[in-house]
């Protein structure tokens, strides 16, 4: 049976990275009309949470990936605010 | 100092519902322009393999923070192939 830690590892990595596909769409197309600005708000507490629960756990898988992901919200949030005009 | 299975909670709900406000608003505004279908694919893909974890680590909140999150992955992606053409 597959390692737990290496699942775990995945499932961060899944989670953290998915935001990648909005980011770049976003920055390619210059439009988020249809983009939920207050999904990253709560996403970024999420990961913001998540992270200080991995610093209290001392997990550097937790930490790394809630990192990542509250880096990436707080890009699509800046995004979605340069943007939001855009039609 | 907050219990760490509090925090973790905390955590797991925000992100499990950080997914709502996008819902809400492409069930209203019936616009996904701007969209990107991608994101749920991988966050289902994260999202299912954290509740897979959480089933190994017979840890309630996890899978069911995470189940959720898989239900609001796949209610998005329909709505983002069911309103893709609307302008």
């Amino acid at each position: 049976m597959i390692d737990k830690q290496v699942i775990g590892i995945a499932a961060g990595v899944l989670t953290a990275t998915s935001l990648i596909p909005q980011v770049v769409k976003s920055l390619k197309e210059k439009k988020v009309e249809g983009v939920s600005p207050w999904m990253f708000v709560v996403l970024f507490a999420g990961n913001g949470l998540w992270a200080y629960y991995g610093i209290i756990l001392k997990d550097a898988p937790i930490i790394i990936t809630n990192a990542f992901g509250v880096i990436m919200d707080i890009t699509m949030f800046i995004l979605k605010m340069k943007y939001k005009d855009n039609k």
